[in-house]
């Protein structure tokens, strides 16, 4: 569900496994036409082209065993309620998507949720071309109020793993959301404000010096919640900044195109779990409020 | 020093004076030729041209009594190393310039220095024409470590007042260039980086609630300084929120041409003064960062 650069690549590696019947679908017409003429064409440290069954009628999609979605975050509600009827009570639905709050939606109308965060570093090139930078880790594991059954998370995994990519199955998945959240909280909101790509970003002193304080808020913040991060995102910005290519952060890719940005599920997310818990998380909120409002001039406001 | 909107509006008022020898200062020599050519014109609730003497070349200019500072405040330094030599021992300099520090780089060349903020709403209409909004007040004291006679305030006043302007002569300006100061902080802050003109950042709920934060944080910086704002910023969102014309603050002006904003004087200097202070200016020092973020963007950065 949501066929950008995250659900092309996944999507790419499953179809090869002739053992599963894949659908893509995305509401965009024109690139799952693309997909289907011309099948879909993944590059960069890999090199292939497959053909699946894409779409954009839901009634189109069969009942499925598992769903993955890789929509923006925006899209999660509209995408759930449109694809619903695929997922029957064994069905199992996992989220690689940014941010938090994806899992709670899809749950509204799907029995057994699974929690995702990826590390995967991949782009759009065009309609029904994805490039893929290196394979990083995907942590998933049950998401908790809906009592998904750990042997789902495994046997996803295992289907991953058989299809070339890296799932990592956990019994709790939230440290591995929360690092990335936190990473993304700090990638994603600066980067979106300047323009810099994440390299730069974090290189320029001023800019490192933000980033470091959103991690600390953030940190903070995880923390009252009881939650252990499974590493320090100091890593994924030090990783990301050693990239040889500059990396365009997804919001910051959103902003350019005058995209509504996922900022509600990261930084926004982040300060209304700090508010609610006393933490105090004011550059979360600045974020936030910076991006609604840079969102709301495209609107040319009276 | 500084024929922009500001220094435009101010000088054509002076020139109209009789007896008042006045020349207009900037490097920008294709705008001074404009002013030499066609005079200086004002429109809007004033209208009116003034001929008067305009030059980019500082050694034309002969001692004068007063002089005003109206240049952006990232070209104070060398427009007070190009003139320094037309003011005497008995000289005052009066800055009307955003933010702080003016001042203090004037006085390592100049023996009197005025302190000032204004409150006038100008803006530029292009080479040798600039528009005037609202006659706002301008106020001017003493610069303290100068030691200025206030006779020179009251002098400088009353010739501005002659000429149709609106200065205060106030015992300590201080007050009123930080009350403008904690506004800019906010209107400028936000509009840079989000795009939105003063009004619809004023009336957008999360923006607005980000200026409502900045402005209390620099009014905790001033409570520890000592000083006592003369109104409430507040007062000039509100009033400049009314103003029928969407108002971009300058320093958005600044973002759209890509020029270098005022945000060290603004933003980064109430964060300097907190963090000296230990004051928490996390939300000041945050736009400050993010303006420099965006500010480097610009040189495409590896």
């Amino acid at each position: 569900m949501g066929c950008g650069a995250l659900g092309s690549v996944i999507g790419a590696h499953l179809a090869r496994l002739p053992d599963v019947e894949l659908y893509a679908y995305d509401v965009l017409a024109e690139h799952m036409r693309a997909i289907r003429e011309r099948g879909l064409k993944i590059s960069g440290v890999a090199d292939f082209t497959v053909r699946l069954n894409a779409t954009s009628e839901p009634s189109e999609i069969p009942p499925c065993d598992f769903g993955v979605f890789a929509t923006k975050s925006i899209h999660t509600r509209a995408a759930i309620e449109q694809t619903a009827h695929v997922f029957g009570p064994s069905a199992a639905v996992c989220s690689v998507q940014n941010g938090l709050g994806n899992e709670e939606m899809i749950a509204e109308r799907v029995r057994y949720v699974i929690r995702g965060a990826t590390g995967l570093a991949v782009h759009m090139r065009e309609p029904g071309h994805a490039g893929i930078e290196f394979y990083g880790d995907v942590w998933i594991g049950p998401f908790e109020p809906s009592g998904t059954p750990y042997s789902l998370v495994e046997e996803l995994a295992v289907l991953m793993n058989r299809a070339g990519l890296h799932f990592v199955p956990l019994r709790d998945a939230r440290g591995a959301q929360w690092t990335k959240l936190i990473f993304n909280s700090a990638a994603n909101g600066v980067g979106a404000l300047t323009g810099l790509h994440h390299g730069a970003a974090a290189r320029f002193v001023p800019t490192a010096a933000l980033y470091e304080a959103l991690l600390q808020e953030g940190e903070v913040v995880a923390r009252a919640l009881d939650i252990v991060l499974t590493s320090d995102p100091r890593e994924l910005v030090a990783e990301g900044a050693r990239a040889p290519t500059k990396r365009y952060a997804s919001m910051l890719v959103d902003v350019l195109a005058q995209h509504p940005t996922e900022v509600d599920f990261i930084n926004g997310a982040i300060a209304d779990h700090g508010e609610k818990l006393g933490v105090p998380v004011p550059l979360n909120r600045a974020v936030w409020q910076l991006l609604k409002g840079l969102e709301h001039s495209w609107s040319n406001p009276s």
